[in-house]
């Protein structure tokens, strides 16, 4: 359908049933034969409401969402197919490690197969839309959603924004089959919540935002992402959702997005909670003011909006554009010559989990992991070592994250059994101990997991434990947060391991001291006294359907570890915020001035994390040699090449990501110490040597001056090139 | 003289005695007889630049002041005399509580007393101006300066920024005896750090800035403050000492400061650090530009001022405007009729340590202090009960914090002293272990400190306690920071008392349970384990002088604790910044709703602080009964009175903090959950009530709006009158 017919058809409507285009309900409003009943109406919906709805969130399966389209289309005057979104944020049964971790393979490919694969298997469940992208950067730990981010970096998260967006959309068309349309959110700053509470308020200056938060959401409008979700915080204390400067004037004018601006879950209604709106009336007319076209489960627009328009208190106009935006993006999704889209149960009995989605995920999940400390341990021996397996998360199903809705974690392999997959002989394996402590918080909300019960019977399990581990060569330990500890709503303040599980540690430590540890976790942990007397530190994160399987090929050998933290590790938690970007001061600690007081520094601990962005080991080693720069100067319109020759010097083929920073010396304001504007993941074989360049360009310097505008400025500039964020390898040059 | 002779002097002043005039130097290097001599010169200054500088920080007393303002005269071709400044900021001699501490008074009269008290002696030992007020506001327990301000609440910052400055100054003129000048620091937003780190980047929106920070610096100005510094920080990425568009349109014209600007020390030169600027040049003509009057420790105004002139980089005019405000300076303090204004050894003699001012510093101290828990054991009994003081505060003379450079910390007064002060028999005194642990960084700085020596000596030490402690009724503890664990450069990532200190505890509290824990800290200390454990906690903070009298007072009933916390004590570090004005957020999370998982919270530890802002308890009880309004619709012009009827029920007379916190229930910004805007400290004897009264005006509800215009909104408003920061005693009203 041509735009022309779609403002005909608009042009059909009656008021009412343009407001309906602009609701979205869940799909738990639908029972399993795709007919509406009513339980659960806590947002206090009618049945007409539901039933005419132009969206639903949240249900995913052909056979479902074929009914509830089949008899929604039934009754729909117009025609106008429903919509179904879902969040499917890393998989939709196949799953993928968390964002978090996916930003640790440095990998834009992976990353956009990843997508790639989930979109398909949405797409034959019925789905044409994720809440997917998550691009909020992410500097604080204590935030349980940083699990959802790919991380603590601008750069990083816009390429992989754009990577995500073009793996569930593809390049083509929304319609194509396997396609479904993305949604980068949340705008905007989500992920800066004052003292990491979860929906706390957002303090950032306009320029931090413009120059550090909004890239990334930038990336994924400029890859034709087809929705934006607005975010539940405030950002200078106006709610996202009620701020129309920033969705008008900001994304839609600046930044170039005409698509589909989605409310996050209620985040309408929450205007009132914010202290901006009295009424659910004044929240619709504020949202709908600002930009907001689909209304996620509140009943402010439904029972509002055409009383507004009446009393003249908001245009018409405002509806006419959102529900334009809607059927655009439907018709896009080629939804009026075909409501079902892929949906086809024959399709996800093919597709769904097959072997090469499974191969996906494993290697999404391998080179994901982070080898954070080795001392001649890993990897491990097939033969001839005795190995003890001993930690509460030894046979975890639950090792997807909680944004895999549509998983089912028994499809997930657990460390024990992929060692066992592996046919490795001679392992023994025990949980030790429980996943929590008392004071975690997870009981109050998650009281039938019986997550506690291995606590009760602690004293059976540690025994088994330390017998095992007296008898092994080498200890693998797999501990950490389960997968609840991190996500929505799941705020820490405390990010260490929990102590049942450092208790444990501790006793095993006492009987043998080769202990690898394998972390699964959703955030960084504070993991001082893990790093100190662990003989080897694998982050597993939440790695998804295939982890056991690829944690096992990474301990014993069969894969290479080639992951890089995505987000810093703190020293402690005392120490966030805490990434590798920041800025100068006026009194910049060093280490020769250790003995200097007046200093930016702690008393107590050291400035920089306990592992730093861009950090990780491999099996093998690579020498990096001193940058080589072809020329000095940067003149306007050239660009120069940077490069470095990598070499292989260990004895197993290796990925290595090579990694380039600039730091911009001086500014008219002040400028980061260095910012990452590059990278390359390269695989080298043993003794292989390789030249890895890089372009500079001058627009690849620029930023807010001092008078806001985006602009580069001439001086001097320092290029690093490594592989983290520390790297010392470093030549200058001057933009002329 | 007059203004207009001001400007001939000026005119008749070449330009190398202008940029003379500008410079502020060391007082180091003027050795006892008052004549210039040349070590420890880092900053690299000239004997000639040493010898014309303007102006002199650092030193005091009457002898050596006359003696460099006498040689200097002889030189100076103009007879301008030199400005003598220092920081003087909790007392010359005479220390009264830290700022914090004084805050927590919430007393202005107090805190006024305590400022002209300490004008007057540095009035006497020749100063003419102290680096006081520091106004920052503060809600990060992490940063080591939050003792050198009042705390972490806009409107108790800014009436005791009024006290301060008006305590120093008086409310004459300047030249008249036993006042100096004031100097409001820092400006601006010194005070919020990112991660608690000393002298690390803020981030800050415009709003909050104008909002939460602006008002205390305003309130300074408006009593008259003649001096302003400028902070070290960055505030929108501008460091703040090469910030035209804040020193000159925020501060000056916005704000109306027309006094002097002086950096503060050698942050001109750390432009250059900052990356604003390449070299001491730039850096000159970027703060002369801003706006900085005077360069404290750098020679960049002296070695650069000249040649930027002559090289027409700036205008002459800059230099010109920065000289005459300096002249106009040292003309309000009369220094050109008497050049050595108050110093005098008699005075000195006279009236430092003088008993009007021991007694006044006893009385700040006693008000300052907060009784956070009493389970019935305080106060002590003089008779009839033996007591044992354990702890490595038991004696420690250093309880003056870091900021008072001319105490003799012999003079001030331990626990232990003020205990046999009282005549108090049947009590032991122990220290039962060192201050600090290895790892707190002390050591670093303080190698001479012998700080570490108790710790050798532990075993010993704490046998003897552990004998004291089950031989006593009671025990009382003083646990806590030594002064250097907090001030400038003194961040720390952990807060919790020192390891050592707190063994002890537990090792005491084996042995006896009647525990009265007496805190000595400059910042909110995390201190869960004691408040669950110990009967009583009497938060000392740095008392000064007086600290050990008046905290035996107290412990003894002479005294009533009447403190309020000016600064939440968070639960944990993982929670700061935490306070109490925050914002709803979009999930409010409450009590009731303690089982629904998707709310504004931890997992692990509740959003409220363990104590909160404005929170302290008494030796009696008051009664305060529900808030009564005249009247329940504000209309433009007019006021609501709203009032409450307080009564002592207690046996002791006491005095009680009455706080009015508003909440705007709605605004077209969000707007925080209360807001203290009045408070009253009232004395009661035993069954005596009163009336307590409080004004409620339009102006008191202004904020800054969407548009950022300062103004109130109409609407609902909630009144509440209590004596925490949590009360829940409230009354609405409507804004017409």
């Amino acid at each position: 359908m041509d735009r022309e017919k779609l403002i005909e058809l608009l042009e059909d409507m009656s008021l009412e049933e343009k407001i309906d285009q602009l609701l979205q309900v869940c799909s738990y409003y639908y029972e399993k034969e795709g007919v509406i009943t009513g339980p659960e109406n806590e947002a206090g919906f009618s049945e007409e409401e539901i039933q005419n709805a132009g969206s639903v969130l949240g249900g995913g399966g052909a056979k479902l969402l074929r009914r509830i389209q089949e008899n929604y289309m039934k009754k729909q005057p117009h025609h106008i197919p429903l919509l179904f979104m879902a969040d499917v944020i890393n998989g939709y049964r196949t799953i993928f490690p968390i964002p978090l971790a996916q930003g640790a393979t440095f990998n834009p490919e992976i990353v956009e197969k990843a997508a790639a694969i989930s979109a398909k298997e949405s797409a034959a469940s019925g789905l044409h839309l994720t809440f997917s992208p998550m691009v909020d950067l992410v500097r604080d730990a204590r935030w349980g959603r940083v699990m959802e981010s790919t991380g603590e970096d601008t750069f990083l998260n816009s390429r992989l924004s754009r990577a995500m967006v073009e793996g569930y959309q593809g390049k083509g068309e929304l319609k194509e089959k396997g396609r479904i349309a993305a949604c980068v959110k949340h705008f905007a700053g989500y992920g800066a919540p004052m003292a990491g509470r979860d929906y706390n308020t957002v303090e950032l200056s306009e320029r931090t935002l413009r120059e550090d938060y909004l890239p990334a959401y930038q990336a994924g409008v400029d890859a034709g992402c087809a929705t934006v979700m607005t975010s539940f915080n405030t950002l200078d204390r106006i709610p996202s959702t009620g701020n129309k400067k920033l969705l008008r004037d900001t994304l839609r004018s600046e930044m170039g997005f005409d698509g589909v601006i989605v409310s996050d879950w209620a985040a309408i209604e929450e205007l009132i909670h914010h202290g901006m709106a009295v009424d659910k009336k004044e929240a619709a007319a504020l949202a709908i003011e600002a930009g907001v076209d689909i209304d996620m489960m509140t009943t402010c627009y439904c029972s509002n909006l055409k009383n507004l328009v009446e009393e003249k208190k908001i245009d018409e106009a405002l509806i006419n554009e959102a529900v334009l935006r809607i059927l655009e993006l439907k018709n896009k999704l080629g939804l009026f010559e075909n409501p079902y889209k892929d949906a086809s149960e024959a399709d996800e009995a093919e597709i769904i989990l097959c072997k090469e989605h499974r191969e996906a995920a494993k290697d999404a999940a391998i080179e994901s992991m982070v080898l954070l400390k080795n001392d001649n341990i890993l990897p491990l021996q097939k033969e001839g070592q005795s190995i003890a397996v001993i930690g509460p998360h030894v046979d975890n199903k639950w090792i997807s994250g909680v944004w895999s809705i549509f998983a089912k974690i028994d499809e997930n392999v657990t460390v024990q059994e992929g060692i066992k997959n592996l046919g490795i002989d001679n392992v023994t394996f025990a949980k030790g101990c429980g996943f929590i402590d008392p004071d975690s918080g997870i009981d109050t909300y998650h009281k039938n997991q019986n997550i506690l019960e291995d606590n009760k019977i602690a004293d059976k399990l540690l025994e088994e434990a330390i017998q095992n581990a007296k008898k092994a060569d080498v200890v693998v330990m797999p501990l950490g947060e389960i997968a609840i500890q991190s996500g929505e709503a799941s705020s820490r303040s405390n990010i260490d391991i929990p102590k049942v599980q450092m208790d444990l540690f501790e006793k095993i430590y006492e009987v043998n001291k080769n202990i690898v540890v394998v972390l699964f976790n959703g955030r960084p942990l504070t993991i001082k006294s893990l790093s100190e007397k662990a003989k080897a530190i694998l982050e597993g994160w939440l790695p998804g359907t295939e982890g056991g399987n690829a944690i096992a090929e990474v301990l014993f050998g069969d894969a290479n570890p080639s992951g890089k933290l995505s987000m810093s590790f703190p020293y402690n938690v005392g120490q966030v915020p805490v990434y590798y970007s920041e800025f100068h001061t006026g009194r910049p600690y060093s280490d020769e001035q250790k003995d200097v007081k007046y200093l930016s520094k702690y008393l107590d601990v050291p400035n920089a994390p306990l592992y730093p962005f861009g950090y990780g080991l491999s099996y093998t080693n690579f020498d990096i040699s001193k940058v080589t720069l072809n020329k000095s100067e940067l003149r306007n319109g050239e660009s120069i090449e940077a490069s470095i020759l990598i070499k292989n010097t260990g004895k197993v083929t290796g990925k290595e990501v090579v990694q380039m920073y600039i730091q911009d010396k001086k500014g008219s304001v002040a400028r980061p110490v260095r910012q990452l504007k590059g990278f390359q993941k390269i695989e080298l074989q043993p003794g292989e040597e390789r030249k890895v360049t890089f372009t500079i360009t001058e627009e690849m310097l620029r930023f807010y001056d001092i008078n806001m505008n985006f602009t580069s400025e001439k001086g001097e500039f320092v290029v690093y090139i490594g592989n983290d964020s520390r790297t010392q390898n470093q030549q200058e040059f001057v933009l002329v």
